[in-house]
């Protein structure tokens, strides 16, 4: 039994094993590999996407699913706590799969749970089958992932997938360009922990000047909700669209442009058929991808434990003194035991991530 | 692989051989037919009775189902286009059944889809499956389709079931009577239809005399939102409705009555019981009738291609500078290649079958 | 088949069957049971609990699963009656699990349905389901069901779940302890019923005096909804919650805490570690006693006929000309046979259990 709640708690080996694993699920589908299992799909929050990718992924492995896809129909109106909510549903299934919109949900979840977490994405913080399924990826499509040029592109402030991506990818040493308006550039606290890692990077304000030296080009989405200014936002948006005639021919011959999804207009549909446009195929592999992840939580196949970082996990200590004071972080809603991370001398709250000052 | 979208692409020879499917299905049950398939289930627009039918379907034969059943929990709020949903769906699943309020939305889906589309209902447009169990429920029932007389009752205007099995029946000589006042009596372009075909009709704004002559009479509810006055509503509403005291004894022993359901009062329930009523076991025969089209969708059991139209088919040609006047077609709202359908020198649009002008 | 919608319609040898059914499958799962069948589960009123405790015992034992979660996405909204719902549902599956808001409602839905109907809840009226897994959690815990001594904690008055398990515990010659303030307590026709088997109870308006007393803990949630007077709320919430402090030492070491959940702050959280806390155990109950539900209600399993109580059943007459006064009583929206039910010269209705004066 193993938890997916970050990339944090994943070694590069453990990592690298999970994406073999995918691999081989992906060429040898084994439709009986959970066969008597039930998988819990609790989204408190609705995502489509994530939702149907890894209830596919259930079916394939041969586990069955319930659930809820949105929390209207549950007894959270009735004013019932995450805690017993994931107790119940612990007593129902086998492992649990959960979206929450509260930093820290899914940590806190593993604490009251009898059976294995996965998370679906909680609030900011963590969305760890995404950058698995991303790194996934990069590693099928270039061969490798180690030494690559990755640009990101768009609103890289509030895009919680480019900032576990790009801390994912600085265990291959990749080299980063930053590509967004200095309103939604890739914050300090992630120039910071790539500093500590002497990862090279750049933040520019263009692609077009590094459009030819890069591997792999993620684009995301800006929304317009970040905006005070409109007239603002409407200037960004264009700048950071994408199309045939600003990419083809202008770009290395096997460069991949990936994407989260949903897209809006930030890539226009004229790629869709070029041999760049990655972003359908890497939606595709979260499928494979999460049958891993399934497989790993329930036992089925064991990383190697000689490879956990031991001693980032005895860091972790509660203090019973010391609050969080992210609004959004579960530690504010349900009664935990405040947690705290150790690293470099910073403390970090153990549920949402975020730094305690 | 074949998709289902419309009535319009199958001959007759393919019909009866999809009906006769049905019913090999409906009296040897095959629970593995499918075992390894999974289907997408995606409702844009509500409709519990197609929805769980389509589900009960694809369990009776095997498949596995996944989806939503309204858009509310969907990346849709995010902006995503029908065309990467159906991307990202098909990436998930063996085939793909979709309901949509816009018309021409399942065409459209077939265009970007790797994986075969049904259609279960787009807007005013098509719904193959409603019209395909009841042609097998009068095929059964009646021991034929040919040259029965049949009365369709009610709204007739705006229901898409009555002119989509109204042209289908007229492959089969059938005659009909269209009972219904004239505001809500059968379109000019279904009797242009007929009248092409030399099919024989008559339109009344009673039952009450051609009950005795009829094989099938088809009911259907009226919907008061199609009334601007409330009292020709309450007026009309009396009218079309039937119940025991006024059917039996008065028809044909063997006349059987259908609805497509759900009913409110056209139909009292005190018919229920009586031999007449076959509008439940025709909502049970959906079962089947969706089972083979799984099947043959799926590649599971083939048409004769030679029947196929293709002279149909190959008229079909995309003029970039056509565009369809309807404001509900799909091509109003997605990039589509705007093709054009010509039929008798008519130009019909591809997607959403409405003529050009 | 058996139908399952009232604790009434079974006798006290039924019950124990039930249960050791219950234990039979918990004990030893049958993946295969119902292999190829498969549940409707209508829930025209959310409940997250009680659904996905249905659909993991279907799971259990081999069954699929189709419906809907609430009624927002169903053709009621068209005006579809329950009466038709029902008999199309019945065309798509082999069982239906029911939660309706109204009383009556899964009465009701036996004359109409071709398969059989089990009650996961029907307005005020009954839910066996969770009155079976009671059952099954003290007799697993306590040993025995019979001579227990119980107290029954919180709202009384509108508890459900509190009426149906004292009426069934009333069988076992428990002695019963209602605890409650007058504005909640027990109802008098409860305590009437009681009465008239030679039940023993007490009313209390605090549980301290008679906590050491106590077997069986059967807390309750106070909903603040009930009150026209909050500080009245406010106050009796207070009296009515437990914790560590007020619980451990205070009562018999083998006592148990039970909750039909979600709970809120009723019970404190620093209980669910000690060994008095039952209530997580009891939900996880629910899903062997409703796997037992679906093996007999689909025939898998039969219980003995001989112990029927055919004499309350042949008391079950129609009255025409009697019409149920209860404003949530389906007979007031359905076409019913207003059927009555004779006990003790009393008359009751057949559908919602309510007295007709």
């Amino acid at each position: 039994m193993r938890d997916f709640i970050s990339m944090k708690d994943f070694t590069k080996g453990e990592i690298l094993r999970i994406l073999k694993l995918a691999k081989s699920l992906k060429e040898n589908p084994q439709g009986n590999l959970l066969g008597d299992k039930i998988v819990s799909s609790l989204f408190f929050e609705p995502s489509t996407r994530t939702r149907l990718s890894f209830t596919s992924a259930a079916y394939r492995v041969g586990a069955k699913v319930l659930g809820f896809d949105s929390p209207d129909a549950t007894s959270l109106k009735k004013g019932e706590s995450l805690r017993d909510t994931i107790k119940m549903t612990g007593a129902y299934s086998d492992v649990i799969v959960m979206r929450h919109p509260i930093d820290g949900a899914a940590r806190f979840a593993t604490e009251v749970s009898n059976v294995p977490i996965i998370n679906g994405g909680d609030g900011a913080n963590e969305h760890p089958s995404q950058t698995l399924l991303d790194l996934y990826t990069i590693q099928e499509e270039m061969g490798k992932i180690e030494n690559l040029k990755i640009a990101f592109v768009g609103d890289l402030k509030y895009g919680r997938t480019v900032h576990s991506l790009s801390k994912a990818l600085s265990m291959f040493n990749c080299e980063f360009y930053f590509v967004a308006p200095d309103l939604i550039q890739i914050p300090e606290h992630i120039l910071k922990f790539l500093n500590n890692r002497n990862i090279k990077y750049t933040l520019v304000d263009d692609y077009k000047d590094i459009l030819p030296e890069i591997d792999v080009m993620y684009m995301t989405r800006i929304q317009r909700e970040r905006f005070e200014n409109l007239d603002e936002y409407e200037k960004v948006k264009t700048v950071y669209e994408i199309d045939k005639n600003s990419i083809v021919g202008k770009c290395k011959e096997e460069m991949i442009i990936l994407h989260p999804l949903p897209r809006v207009t930030e890539i226009n549909i004229d790629l869709d058929d070029t041999k760049h446009a990655l972003y359908f195929k890497q939606a595709a592999n979260g499928v494979p991808v999460r049958e891993a992840m399934y497989a790993i939580a329930l036992g089925k196949y064991h990383l190697d434990e000689d490879e956990m970082d031991v001693e980032k996990r005895d860091s972790i200590s509660a203090h019973e003194e010391i609050q969080c004071k992210n609004n959004r972080c579960i530690t504010q809603i349900e009664k935990t035991r405040n947690k705290v991370l150790e690293e470099n001398g910073i403390k970090y709250c153990y549920y949402c991530g975020r730094e305690i000052k």
